[in-house]
């Protein structure tokens, strides 16, 4: 992983284009670099200028002194390819390539980029970029700032790697007034070698990196970034902002799993499937990257609100309960202590409602009461701006010496305008995250929660890895209908349960195969015929010879009026299964994510509330039972009015079943289990139909 | 309404319990009255003063000269209740208190303030508080701040109401960096006397207040509040923070209806049918307010992003779809045009990326030919600080003469740190509102799509009104099990369809109730058993004599076993509706809204989707669609798979049907239609089963 260290450590920088021109892409870059006392060696390239800077500047490449670790280049797009020879010939292997006008801008650009790859392949190089805005590394024996950005990089722990470098700049801004700080950061433009999964490798081994967010418009490489996840997840949270979100990649599907296969609900199930956690707008993800900045954890449900004012702590006591907080109840002793120490309008339970007439030792006071109380984990303060004689600011420097020394998390929510007297510069030197809303606090500490589960998760078992994927968009594969006779093949190589069923269109072995059988569905078998209910060609609930004849002759009447001419219409009979309730089981192959697995409540409400869960292969018990888990439905398998619970671990284990008969069969296109019945009788479930499409050859 | 004028816009102020001690409320509550150059006479009282901030302060009330408008009383509490003699004896009539220590902090509390409110209406007045933080006006000729806020209020179109104080003092500070400015405040406390709705009363017909933002914890008076309500909301939005969302009102009942009426979930219906628009947060409602700053409206779906990155326009994107909006498909003329203006990288598609080089002049150009786009009703201007060359600032001082001239809406999303150079002044001058992510800027753009929507149903239909209801929350009405005979009783006065059905305890007559019929279900009907499916003792599809023999025996025999002794077990027969969609329609009365009806998908779904929508009585026709169109499951009733369009005007008129039934037996506590089954042979709704619960004389 040389490239990597040269990447975000290098020891010496050429940037190749730069310039002493005010205004110029080459002179902010230059600032950048010198504005942060770079430890290493920089050497500008520009064969028109001697000085830049007051560092010298080298005519060529040719010319400089020893080989750079990284070349950083800013030339115009034509000129990039040659300079790649150059920087090969002296020796240089690692370059950022700031420059745009390559795929991003269509045909001709994307020409371009295929002949820069070619050319960084040929001579074993690695590059980032195109069409980015380059790395940081605020480390202080390294403070590389290798980017345009007109705002200086804060240091922190958070690492950081962006799609656009725009919203490199804009994060950097936004983070800028509030006091959180990043260790490193890589844009990764039009990624066309290195990639995010690169850029996550440097940043699981960075020990400065203490959390990690993400923004992305595509994921590429699945397989891998889930591998590195894998790796990360356990020691540092993945906080990811993936753009694009349209519900665009629902095309018209054969299958319910196809139909309901929307892009982003795969991203989604995708991104929890590798531990990520997926914020929904901008403005969460950088208030959750806030909450970690504090190196405590919180060790329990219980959280105690603080604060000068009824209606915020209401507000916080919803938002935290919808986050799955409790609100700590406090003993006994501490409430009587803070009854002696506050006025009788006050409220002493939590939240703990000081009045408007509290100061900063009241504050004080509180706090450390409330802090020692066991059943408090986590203390949220609240300040609205006190109406007299204190300031949050001196709220907060009271508080500094508890803040210092006590190991539950403390968080603050400041209602007030952001000026000298907020107190917010002594918390970040604290690494105390504070919001302006009780809303977004909580939210930020639901991000905390998350996190933590998901890391016990990942730490107790590690996600099976091991099913790789090709993705070859450019080639749209022919698929076919498998008949009745291939599904029941596959079905039966499988450890799917299937229910009894006959195959005919002779109606004696009908009838013999009804005879000492409850009752019998008949319906049309032909691949030929999709919607069978729709067009009247399922017969349920048939025990009587007459019944069963009658069914028959109907089907076979209504399948003729549908079926190409001379094509033979066949009969499928399976035995009845009364007391169940429906799910689904389905596969397809995405573009993007391989083959994945759908799981959800059947029958007409699949597609009605889309009550189903995603899971890329390989899928383990771990995540199937997590599937199950994730249901709006799953009420329904706890024990439900008349329902009687289901055993879950057999449900999860047919789902890996499946998952097992899909990963081994790669022709399987698109395959429904529906309906896929748990039997109350059997106490298992039951493939009670079933419907594939396969690739051709 | 003379009170309301006296409250809002008083001639004179006395202050009782005013004060010159610094640090004191009373020298706070001078300090912001004298501070905002009230144009009104202002009475200081203290016995122990003669001059507060240069103002005459007299001893006695009696001794004031003239009779003031309005009093305020900012006394100990104990002292408050003698006062209100002295300033009846005066001939004042309209008082705040701003004073605590009454409801809030318990029992002795709640004595003093039926003791005050006694008090009150024994002299005739009117009262405001206690335990508020006061009123202010900022209107011009008015200038009126009666409130011991730390921050002045910015004169603007707003007008505020909050139970709280403190969260008043927070939205102060919070808008102040922003530009948000209030034309009028009324904190209402303890609500003892004065309430939200006579707030809002004034708030209607005050022509400086444009929108009106509202933080409650209790919904008081909802009848009045939604006469208030249908008033003011074809002409001012209505954008409220409902505090208090737990659901803890969640009790166990014999109803569907009842276990599914939580309190948030009524109030979340009871809020949509007076028009207001709830906001989830703090944040949000802030957000939501500063749309409606500008004066202008989006008269159309077509929204234009225009930014200098790429990244935040595609997030821009994601979060307008979310909301309802369309992307604007520009022109060709005006992407041929953007083609000549902008480099080859750039993206003249809409979103719009001019991207990092764009000046303020590039800017300037695109906005304006994206302006005259006839696609176009609205633009979000996209703002990353520039790399090079301009400021956001300089970016909006060009633009200042397009803002100032279209008639279309434009909003900003300024993604910079807040300091001298964003330009932001500008924009509040212009009263065009900025945010700070675009995710925020698009959901406030949404708010503006609900008004705009709930204005249009409220002028062209405004809600139906005349439901009174007393709550009685103290006494705990008694309730019994209606029989089957009341209950069809019930029905057959109204005019919901019920299946044909019969009520015997007679194998005879059921056997000829069967006969020229088609199947049959049979189930017990004695009231004592509730959960018939659970118990068995619901038989379906029944057509021959014997099966029918055999399910009345089962039937019989089960009940026995749980009837109480001596009970004679009642069967009924009802014809059976083969090929319909459940639903289900219940009532129940809530302590606080009063009657409340529930429509939602039916069958074992009801609890598990809890895809259901509730309204308070009156109900009509409009508020039925509605409730249909509230349904997460509605694509059901549009024609969906095998099943066939619903109509749903008919089955609205049923709910509407129902909702009459409700409100002429006001004997009915809870009751249920389940499942209300829609024939589709019948094309119509058919009652098919039906449980209620009656309050005892």
């Amino acid at each position: 992983m040389d490239y990597l260290r040269k990447l975000f450590s290098p020891k010496s920088v050429t940037v190749i284009g730069a310039s002493g021109k005010e205004g110029s892409l080459g002179k902010m870059f230059m600032d950048a670099l010198t504005g942060m006392a770079y430890r290493g060696s920089i050497y500008p390239v520009n064969p028109k200028t001697e000085i830049i800077n007051g560092i010298r500047c080298f005519q060529t490449i040719q010319s400089l002194p020893g080989i750079p670790d990284l070349a950083v280049i800013l030339l115009p797009k034509e000129k990039v390819i040659d300079i790649i020879d150059e920087l090969a010939e002296k020796g240089i292997d690692t370059v950022v390539v700031i420059s745009a006008g390559f795929r991003e801008v269509g045909e001709e650009g994307a020409a371009r980029e295929q002949a820069l790859i070619k050319r960084i392949k040929k001579h074993g190089m690695r590059l980032l970029g195109p069409n980015c805005m380059g790395v940081f590394n605020t480390e202080e024996r390294i403070s590389l700032n290798a980017t345009f950005s007109p705002t200086p990089p804060s240091p922190g722990h958070v690492g950081f790697i962006s799609q656009s470098g725009a919203l490199g700049v804009a994060v950097l801004e936004l983070s800028s007034s509030r006091g959180l700080g990043f260790s490193c950061f890589a844009s990764t433009g039009n990624k066309a070698d290195i990639s995010d999964v690169d850029c996550l490798q440097f940043m699981a081994g960075d020990a400065n990196t203490r959390s990690i967010i993400i923004y992305q418009e595509s994921l590429d490489n699945p397989h891998e970034l889930r591998k590195i996840c894998a790796r990360i997840v356990p020691h540092k949270p993945l906080l990811i902002l993936k753009a694009g979100r349209t519900e665009s990649g629902l095309k018209a599907a054969s299958s319910h799993t196809g139909a309901l296969a929307s892009d982003d609900w795969l991203t989604d199930a995708f991104l929890r499937q590798c531990g990520m956690i997926r914020c929904e707008t901008l403005q969460e993800l950088l208030d959750a990257a806030w909450a970690f900045e504090s190196p405590k954890k919180i060790k329990g449900k219980g959280i105690a609100i603080v604060s000068n004012a009824g209606g915020p702590g209401i507000l916080a006591s919803d938002a935290l309960e919808k986050q799955g907080f409790q609100l700590a109840e406090l003993t006994p002793q501490t409430k009587q202590t803070l009854t002696a120490l506050l006025p009788p309008e006050a409220s002493v339970s939590n939240p703990v409602d000081m009045i408007a007439g509290a100061t900063h030792e009241t504050y004080r006071q509180v706090c450390e009461h409330v802090e020692k109380d066991t059943h408090v984990h986590a203390v949220l303060v609240i300040i609205v701006k006190p109406p007299v004689k204190t300031t949050p600011a001196l709220i907060i420097k009271e508080l500094v010496p508890l803040l210092k020394h006590t190991e539950k998390y403390f968080v603050f929510t400041i209602m007030s305008a952001m000026d000298e007297n907020d107190g917010r510069e002594q918390l970040a030197e604290l690494h105390i995250p504070w919001y302006q809303t009780p809303e977004s606090a909580a939210r930020a500490l639901g991000v905390l929660r998350k996190y933590s589960k998901v890391r016990e998760r990942f730490k107790n078992a590690p996600p099976a890895l091991g099913h790789e994927f090709q993705p070859s968009e450019t080639v749209e594969k022919k698929r076919r209908q498998a008949s009745a006779e291939e599904l029941f093949t596959l079905l039966q190589a499988s450890r799917l349960p299937v229910c009894p069923y006959l195959l005919t269109t002779d109606i004696r072995q009908l009838l013999k195969f009804k005879s000492g059988r409850g009752k019998i569905v008949l319906k049309i078998a032909n691949k030929e015929i999709i919607h069978k209910s729709e067009h009247g060609l399922v017969k349920t609930g048939l025990s009587s010879d007459p019944e069963i004849k009658a069914a028959v002759d109907e089907i076979i009447s209504g399948a003729i009026s549908i079926l190409p001419e001379g094509t033979t219409p066949l009969i499928l009979a399976q035995e009845m299964i009364e007391e169940g309730v429906e799910f689904i089981l389905g596969a397809k192959e995405d573009p993007h994510f391989g083959k994945v697995v759908m799981f959800g409540i059947g029958g007409i409400f699949v597609e009605l509330y889309r009550d189903v869960a995603f899971r890329a292969l390989p899928v383990d018990l771990g995540d199937a039972l997590h599937m199950i888990g994730e249901l709006k439905g799953k009420t329904l398998l706890q024990g439900f009015r008349q329902f009687a619970a289901i055993d879950q671990e057999a449900l999860a284990q047919t789902i890996v079943d499946f998952a097992d008969l899909i990963e081994t069969n790669p022709e399987i296109a698109e395959m429904d289990l529906n309906p896929l019945i748990w039997s109350y009788k059997l106490k298992k479930p039951i493939v009670a139909d079933s419907r594939c499409t396969l690739f051709t050859a």
